[in-house]
């Protein structure tokens, strides 16, 4: 497979609409891949789910159920249609008298580990029924795990190439990814002044308000996370819309770009940590991304662009899923904007001298943060 | 000793006038206490430095030297004035000449641990003279220890109390930070625009990126640190600024405030960690202190304030002193801005319910996150 191929073929993979948290959808999408016809026939539901879907599942708003957290996402996989993946909770009737029945019927477990959602189901006739997703949030096999490796090799060259000569089916893909998206962008969250970086931060942080109370209304996620395909593309959909852009194909080229930096750090670093992911990767997007829609095919400029943005938030954690997450965001907004405006000297901290060291030392940061899971965890089981 | 006096106390011991990165001037400092007359009598210098010394002052410009770093630091320690403390490299003149004398005679090592500085200095007719500093910038005693742990069973109430009622001298502290930290910002490093958020982030980041140039001029360090001094204190005179403040006493009183809780939170946590305190803790006081400004003493829009901040830059990381931690500020500036404009639900991560339960919980992440100092060691170490 050439390169071009092998990039059409990630984006493809990692671009894909959903409702609601993508980690509420993927344990909805478990549970409804072995529900019973008649959910009242349950005896026992075990729910076993890695850490960082735990966390990110735990005070997330679950669409159409006017709910928050695990519970309804449990019931609104035993209501919907497996066959909608990831949109599992898309048009589903919500029963508050199921929710009281499967309440003291569900137990959940946590494991360490990559993404993980598995499901036994128990019956009163005594059948059993199990399922398990893991490794991305559409199951990975093998050939992804190589795929996976063909791609992280790849580098900031290489996805500049790509976007001169966008496939068909991509721009497509990104052309949703802007209606979605955008769609998403309605409401008022965080106003803070009449100028560019501030229609930015309000149109990011509303998407991704919208998303996280549970409106029942699609994002288009990158690399497994909604929030994240919020961040990496937002950004620049404002910066287009204010500065009333006309030329299209370029949001497009800009909005490639931004989802190939996105999956490549994410490839180097996890689909899920305790650095927060949206601000950490889908940022570096974003800001790859608007660096490009500014100047063009520069590849200094974008260097020292992510050069800053390594030195700035690098660390900031992910404690899940929720109405906060907005407000990280709206904190990326910021770094994204004012790495465009501020260089710092080759020796400083953990900023590297290339695109492709950045990336790999924010991963190693984001590695070795693992230990603060824990203790997130902790925080949120006291609070219970 | 009753409340007040125990914060009068704290104050006063805890806002010092600093030249240089705090960690450069600590290194400078406990090698004039046992320093030879004669720096040619040298034979050999052996510092030892735990890891958040050795990281904040790794790449960070040291005063007067015209250099970057460990070696500078400790050259113009052999140059300066013991009794100038943490001022030691005020009024040295560099000897590159010394400096070339001492390269091969100073080997570093690194410990684990709080803040330690530990000097011994051998010279050619066999003496050997040895300093050790720890605990805290300016050598901790059990005293200091009680006092410590007194303060730390405080909360946002008895801060509040105490402001309205501001002894004089340290009326004058603050005063002095005032004029200190102001004439410290005068360069333009980070201009965003015209609004009031534009100018906190311009002159916030001037501070900090003179400061950590090495530009001889002193700041008021908050806690040990001149960067925090700078966050808890610069958002709050620009504000004043801006709005063509006259009411000066509301301006102490604000900025008080935002010195207790820098204070508290650093006691909370630690006064190096692999968290930026800055950030996470001079941008917790700066944002006390803001909201005080504003809407005087209403608790519970502070909390709330507290909260938002809670839920946005915990856990970005400190690689160490240096030019890109004005980057930091920057970003710390638009939390701080931002948590005045936008709440968060209670059930949200780790955001506690109380000032005092999101400071614990922040301190918390710090606490875990310190593999992470490992990580950013090695990455620096490379990088030699």
């Amino acid at each position: 497979m050439d390169k071009k191929e092998l990039m059409t073929k990630i984006l493809k993979k990692e671009i894909v609409k959903a409702l609601g948290c993508t980690e509420v959808g993927l344990i909805g999408y478990t549970i409804a891949l072995c529900k019973p016809e008649n959910p009242y026939e349950i005896e026992k539901i075990n729910l076993t789910l890695d850490k960082g879907t735990f966390k990110n599942a735990f005070s997330v708003g679950v669409p159409n159920t006017n709910g928050f957290g695990i519970l309804p996402a449990v019931v609104g996989g035993l209501l919907g249609d497996a066959e909608k993946r990831l949109l599992i909770f898309d048009g589903i009737e919500y029963s508050k008298e199921l929710e009281g029945y499967i309440k003291d019927r569900l137990k959940i477990d946590v494991v360490d580990g990559d993404i993980y959602c598995k499901v036994v189901i128990k019956t009163k006739n005594g059948e059993t029924k199990s399922t398990v997703i893991k490794g991305s949030h559409l199951n990975t096999k093998e050939e992804d795990e190589e795929l996976k490796n063909a791609f992280k090799s790849l580098g900031l060259s290489d996805f500049l190439e790509y976007i001169e000569d966008i496939p068909k089916e991509v721009e497509d893909i990104i052309l949703e990814t802007i209606e979605t998206n955008k769609e998403l962008a309605k409401s008022e969250y965080l106003k803070l002044g009449n100028d560019e970086l501030s229609y930015i931060v309000e149109k990011t942080t509303s998407a991704c308000y919208e998303r996280m109370k549970g409106t029942n209304k699609p994002a288009m996620a990158i690399a497994g996370s909604g929030n994240m395909g919020i961040m990496a593309t937002m950004p620049i959909i404002a910066y287009h819309e204010i500065n009333k852009g006309k030329d299209i194909e370029r949001l497009i080229k800009s909005l490639t770009l931004s989802a190939l930096v996105t999956i490549y750090a994410t490839y180097h670093s996890s689909y899920i940590s305790s650095m927060c992911g949206c601000v950490n990767r889908g940022g570096l997007g974003a800001l790859c991304g608007l660096c490009y829609y500014i100047h063009g095919n520069d590849t200094n400029k974008i260097t020292e662009a992510v050069k800053s943005f390594t030195a700035n938030l690098v660390g900031i954690i992910c404690d899940g899923g929720k109405i906060g997450c907005a407000l990280k965001l709206a904190s990326g907004c910021f770094a994204v904007y004012s790495s465009l405006f501020a260089e710092v000297p080759p020796n400083n901290g953990i900023v590297g001298k290339t695109f492709e060291e950045c990336v790999k030392n924010i991963s190693r940061i984001g590695h070795a943060m693992k230990p603060v899971d824990d203790e997130i965890i902790n925080i949120l089981k006291n609070k219970k």
